[in-house]
């Protein structure tokens, strides 16, 4: 539009210059002025960020990743910045993906890369992120305008296609294995795959690319009532893969498409979708930045704000013959595992607390939740005012019930176990 | 924009006729398709939905609601259009608060009352909702310009001011109890206060005004660290308010201003704040549209995906002379309270089951979780395909060793139970 403005200009300018009139010059001034207005406005519309080289930590109102560098000053993460060099792929933009697209790109991640072949429609307006006015647009031509004005740091591929036809698999294989953003990098070209696509044959086909691939993957979903959902990490050959555990509508043969009905839409809240989106991108955080608990399965029921978690071990049995090649993989691989786990654990001795501040002003100091599970310890109660008890067990204490050490160690170990139990029996 | 265009074609209209050079008149014609071109643009730019009258369920690409009236045929909602009755009030359109704003208004919340009085930042770009482009306006003022184009169909109340100050105070509580939009609601002008604040001076604030005026309230938050947070349900007289149970750092005397240095800011994370918002906003629809359980206090931490809940009475030594008050009212309606319960227990027969729907054409039931708690139960297992049991226990079994039968009674059988104890000890 500045543009055309500036065209306009130009031709009241030749115009002026022909023009004898007195009262056609006046005329003429006036829309000048007009258009000067105009242009002026639109720029003030167009008050775009521009891109920024370095992330830097300073804390200035300008800075947009001040508040993301103090991850590494709070001691969350060890170098945030690292986040540039990562590539995510988002499969569906919808409720769920085009939130998780939009917390990414305000994250200042490297790249992303948009699948989806969907228009924007009104009916879309009850969750976060599109707009009224780009309704008719498709999702990922709206998606690539809203994100790129947030934050024209990062790199947006769009891909309008449907994954789940020949042509579309096979543009999502090759965009996959693209390593020109990152010629370096080993495997894949991207560094995550996350599934937020709305039915189970999407799920299927991302799950196909992601064990042919052998590329990690976190799947999504949020239930046709809008008020539970659940995120899974899958990495493939270790965990189940989507066709190890499929779910019960599956698994009791009804073909999903008989349960959809005309003139029958599913329900969906903005609560929800933007909840599950939150939970995805969290745990896609702490795996790719290398914090916190990587969650291999978080359950959200919203009625009772109630969260499970599980862990699922690959099927020995599973339908899909690239998830049992990457099970043989993985088993193969486990003595060279097992050493570099001791090298890594001899290698690195007891550390000793180090202070990162060598002034203290106001001597803060911060709390392992470990250090303060018995209210009755001594270290425990010296860090609460005087009077006051934790009324919570700590995380540690919780999480025991759920996932058991037997659990935890698991298939590997099951062998070990089994001979055990044969020398007790006999 | 669109009027000045319009004013531009008049301006070349009235120039065209007064002139009589065809050269001239041909530039005219090229400026005038030219404006004609930049209309249709501008147009399309400005695509806004209309106002609607009347939720509709109807399933058309064209209806925002459609998604949210489907809430009521899947059973969760008895009348999702009550929604457009209720006002609620959002101290604080930051991080948390200005996306709770968003939820609520693509829910077709009935009013929305806005307060701040902070600009937005480029600094603010790494959490949801604001866009780079609205650096320096107001974060009131940016916040009616998105939430109005999102949908219309919200009235909207914009406060710019501190509510700490005096006469922000003023303006708070008169805007609280203006009850202009539903003339004969009961109690105040709002339904719910949200506070979405960052400091515990303004929650203190928040707290005082919604003890004097009886008004429910939800609290939230994040740690400085960006990787915990909760939320609170907050009645006065029946639950903790915030005075009762004041933060660690406040219980332990150090004020908080002297927390904060110059130079050194807060991190904080788009995902953790969406997540805390949708927990908040959800809450906030279980308690107006009266569905699931409302929590009185959820807990996130990030790192290791744990939400503790918990349930916090009123501290009868409370420094809050208005939250003494409301204990004590609390109290005194007791008996009318259970009286009024015991009533409704006697009116409700137990309900048979009834089928909303008389044809089942694919034999689509609804199992309730509670049925299905044991899975050698017959009823369980025929819910379930052939070889698969549950792994994990239902929420029911899980939420037991968190709310005890004796917590959930609590204060008010204190004296009861005080009294056998005393008899079981003579």
């Amino acid at each position: 539009m500045e543009a055309e403005l500036k065209d306009l200009l130009n031709d009241l300018h030749t115009l002026k210059i022909s023009l004898l009139d007195p009262s056609c010059q006046a005329l003429v001034n006036k829309m000048q002025s007009r258009i000067e207005h105009l242009s002026k406005m639109e720029k003030l519309g167009n008050n775009q960020r521009s891109k920024i080289k370095d992330m830097s930590a300073e804390v200035v109102d300008s800075n947009p990743y001040s508040r993301l560098m103090a991850l590494q000053r709070m001691g969350i993460v060890d170098n945030y910045e690292r986040i540039r060099e990562f590539s995510v792929a988002i499969v569906g933009i919808g409720g769920v993906g085009s939130v998780a697209a939009e917390m990414l790109t305000r994250c200042g991640i490297g790249r992303l890369l948009l699948y989806d072949y969907d228009k924007v429609e009104l009916a879309n307006m009850n969750r976060l992120f599109f707009r009224p006015e780009q309704a008719g647009m498709t999702k990922t031509d709206a998606a690539v305008q809203t994100l790129s004005d947030i934050n024209p740091d990062v790199v947006l591929e769009s891909y309008t296609l449907n994954i789940t036809t020949v042509q579309g698999f096979e543009t999502f294989m090759s965009s996959l294995t693209n390593k020109s953003f990152r010629p370096d990098k080993e495997g894949c070209g991207v560094d995550l795959v996350l599934s937020c696509v709305d039915n189970y044959e999407a799920r299927m086909v991302v799950n196909q690319a992601c064990n042919e691939l052998n590329q990690t993957w976190m799947e999504s979903g949020v239930s046709e009532n809008a008020v539970s959902g659940h995120i899974q990490l899958l990495v493939p050959g270790e965990t189940a893969c989507f066709a190890c555990a499929p779910p019960l509508v599956v698994a009791s043969g009804v073909d999903e498409r008989t349960l959809k009905r005309e003139g029958v839409c599913a329900a969906s809240l903005p609560t929800t979708m933007g909840i599950v989106a939150g939970l995805l991108v969290q745990n896609t955080l702490k795996y790719l930045l290398k914090f916190g608990t990587v969650t291999p399965y978080l359950g959200y029921n919203a009625l009772k704000d109630f969260f499970p978690t599980m862990e699922m071990k690959p099927n020995p049995q599973c339908s899909n013959a690239a998830c049992l090649e990457r099970q043989k993989e993985y088993t193969l691989a486990k003595p060279a595992r097992d050493a570099a786990a001791r090298a890594k654990m001899e290698a690195e001795p007891l550390l000793e607390p180090e202070f990162l501040h060598e002034d203290n002003e106001w001597n803060i100091s911060v709390v392992d939740d470990d250090e303060v599970q018995d209210p009755n310890a001594s270290s425990g109660v010296a860090d609460l005012p005087e009077g006051l008890v934790h009324e919570l067990p700590s995380a540690d204490e919780f999480q025991k019930p759920f996932i058991s050490e037997e659990t935890s160690n698991s298939v590997d170990d099951l062998d070990e176990l089994r001979r055990q139990l044969e020398a007790l029996n006999s």
